[in-house]
């Protein structure tokens, strides 16, 4: 077993000011083909995965930055078609959608792909969505509850079909054996759901599961159901302790350490020396809008700091207990560690909202890679190029090698399914 | 402008018996690449589009029929990754899901296909399915007003991001001119939604609309906003009258007859000769599980029929005022005009469930298009073929060049979307 490394889909680059910069084309944010390419580049480098990030309202200030693009199901279906081996990684949240849909959307992606889908799990903390739903924001411990109860009804309705239930047999006109297709009969706080889910049982039998919170009831969400968990690390030691923390509270639900993969985030920015790496992230870095940034920080932080200046420090905020506190923490770490200012903070932001960023030569990459690797920090990466799709080009053709050639990474693609490929066997009804 | 022609594509034929026959493969219900065929013969055959029906429970007897298979909105997106031209109709319901997300995936595969999205909207009536989402089965009136409600948000949501808003002015770094993309602020009886949709104008402005209701409700709905209807007619007399009808109620409206367009269904039974016709009509009866044809009766006719005679006649039944009442109408036509029994009439329905099969050879049948098409009953035909790929292919290869030969249909793509197509203009913000 080696790294694993996914490739987290985002526009034309992580970076908030990449759509400006004339290695893009913003017009791409709605291009099939720009995205079959990326999956393409993706796939050519055998890395793990795919992932598209979601939310349900218009997130960020659309004046400022190229948003707008796929909703994740389609798009990844659309990817399946152009694809054979990557692993496709869609968002969706439990919080309002209903989960015989969501399961049965699943269960059609991993058909259409082979087995290849994954489900990234989120519950949508944001009030902008909870007013496209005709709802109020619902408090963090509810929202998490939900969830809870919408992954038992999903992977009931994934088992509701048992394997071998689909016996085919032309002559006697028995299609299936319907004593193993079973309503689920579910009755509980946020749903009565009768099944069986109208589709078959798919390839994986059900998707890879991730998930990407980091507040106490996420982290224990993750270690009951998660087999892989993005997160936000700015720091070996930070990463360690997230890894150690996490991976220690798997065996109170009767799971072991490598049934759950932890990929920090990384946003490689890559150069043939460390200068020309040194100048990509520059010319970035000065084509960042302020008002934007401002405006993201204080989604960030829960706090609207419209008109405070941007050269005088972060004012001393309290996170929200319905927020991503985990996510303020680490932005006024980053700000107290070396006494940034809020512009400094709105840069170190920008090329991955809060996520590792990594500048330097294609080895220099490999050496922080490998480091948080071999040092307990992570099982994998979760990939996110400041710019697409040449950023993706450049770690596929430029870090993927030199991790190969020490050993850390895989050179063909073996397992047939995502779920093998992460070391989980195929999901089999109890 | 030429007829129109949809290919109505369902799982390995629209006869019940189809995955019995030798000339399918039933394994390919959940197989990408038979789809994928289907499309690409589709394409060929210069069709309009390509429609997949849906219901949110394992509707029909999974014992004796090839059921389960894909999600549509999800299928047809890796459809539009291998095709160019034809259209793409997906069903999803207004009575289970939300507008936003509806809304949203529609606008995602219009992006993704550029410009080929339709959606049949369905009222969901079943029982089964209200038992998937914690529900009663909700009264017809109700079904429909939701509807109403769904598609004025929805289609304020399409148009939320007005023609021109996104900008993409890299120098200034403004992306998009945020005075044209703005919330709805839609509060309702059954939805409180605030907008903006998440993702940018597509090609078509908003899908094709299509609708199937044939009730009262179920007309005055399409009157008002589908763009093209499916119906289930089996004489010419009938037909003309439906078509008289539903056209008769645009004016009050404000719509003109051809902004709408009526597709009666045909499942073209076709033979070299009429008799090798007459003898693929009889393999695929002679394979019918009369088991599963009871059951298929009972459900569309809200009645339990289990238990009668095969051999006796249909008993009179009162159509449930929730439910299919014109389907129930249809059939009680169909048995009573000849007399038939309950064994016959499973024989007449399992070909297309109600409607219109026309066995003959290829002359004979674009005989019967032309007639309906020509006399006031018909813009164009839902194809509904026996058996799938073979009674698609056997459609384009021989029924599709007589048409063209007669000039009643296309010889070659135009239009660049399937509004166009429709003869529709593309949807322009108000």
């Amino acid at each position: 077993m080696t790294m694993h490394l996914n490739a987290f889909l985002m526009g034309v680059g992580h970076h908030e000011a990449a759509w400006r910069h004339p290695l893009t084309e913003p017009r791409h944010v709605t291009d099939l083909r720009h995205f079959q390419e990326l999956a393409t580049i993706a796939e050519r480098g055998k890395l793990d995965s795919v992932f598209l990030a979601d939310g349900l309202a218009l997130l960020g200030n659309v004046r400022h930055n190229a948003l707008g693009g796929f909703e994740p199901l389609t798009l990844l279906a659309a990817l399946a078609a152009v694809t054979d081996h990557i692993g496709l990684i869609a968002t969706v949240s439990t919080t309002y959608n209903e989960p015989f849909h969501v399961a049965r959307k699943f269960a059609s992606l991993d058909h259409i792909s082979g087995g290849r889908a994954g489900w990234n799990i989120v519950t949508s903390s944001g009030a902008a969505e909870a007013r496209n739903f005709g709802r109020e924001r619902p408090a963090h411990g509810e929202r998490y509850q939900r969830a809870e109860e919408f992954l038992h009804v999903a992977t009931a309705l994934w088992d509701s079909w048992e394997p071998g239930a689909v016996l085919t047999d032309r002559g006697s006109g028995v299609y299936a054996d319907t004593s193993h297709i079973r309503p689920i009969e579910h009755v509980g706080d946020h749903f009565r759901v009768q099944g069986p889910l109208n589709i078959q049982r798919s390839p994986q039998g059900r998707p890879l599961l991730v998930q990407a919170g980091s507040s106490q009831d996420g982290k224990e969400f993750a270690a009951k159901w998660a087999e892989a968990v993005f997160t936000a690390q700015q720091t070996l030691g930070d990463a360690q302790e997230f890894y150690a923390d996490l991976k220690g509270r798997l065996p109170a639900y009767g799971r072991q350490p490598h049934e759950l993969k932890i990929l920090p985030g990384i946003s490689p920015v890559i150069g043939g020396t460390e200068r020309e790496a040194r100048r990509l992230e520059k010319e970035l870095e000065e084509l960042i809008v302020p008002a934007y940034g401002l405006g993201q920080l204080s989604t960030m932080l829960g706090v609207d700091l419209t008109g405070l200046p941007l050269d005088g420090p972060l004012p001393d905020v309290e996170a929200d207990p319905d927020g991503q506190q985990s996510r303020v923490k680490l932005i006024k770490d980053l700000a107290g560690r070396d006494g940034l200012t809020i512009r400094q903070v709105i840069a170190k932001l920008a090329g991955g909202r809060g996520h590792w960023v990594v500048v330097g030569t294609p080895e220099q990459i490999a050496d922080q890679l490998q480091e948080w690797y071999e040092n307990g920090a992570a099982d994998g990466f979760n990939v996110m190029p400041p710019y697409l799709p040449g950023g993706l080009t450049d770690f596929v053709e430029q870090v993927v090698p030199e991790l190969q050639v020490r050993g850390l990474f895989r050179k063909e693609y073996g397992e047939r399914t995502l779920r093998e490929r992460y070391g989980l066997g195929l999901a089999v009804a109890s």
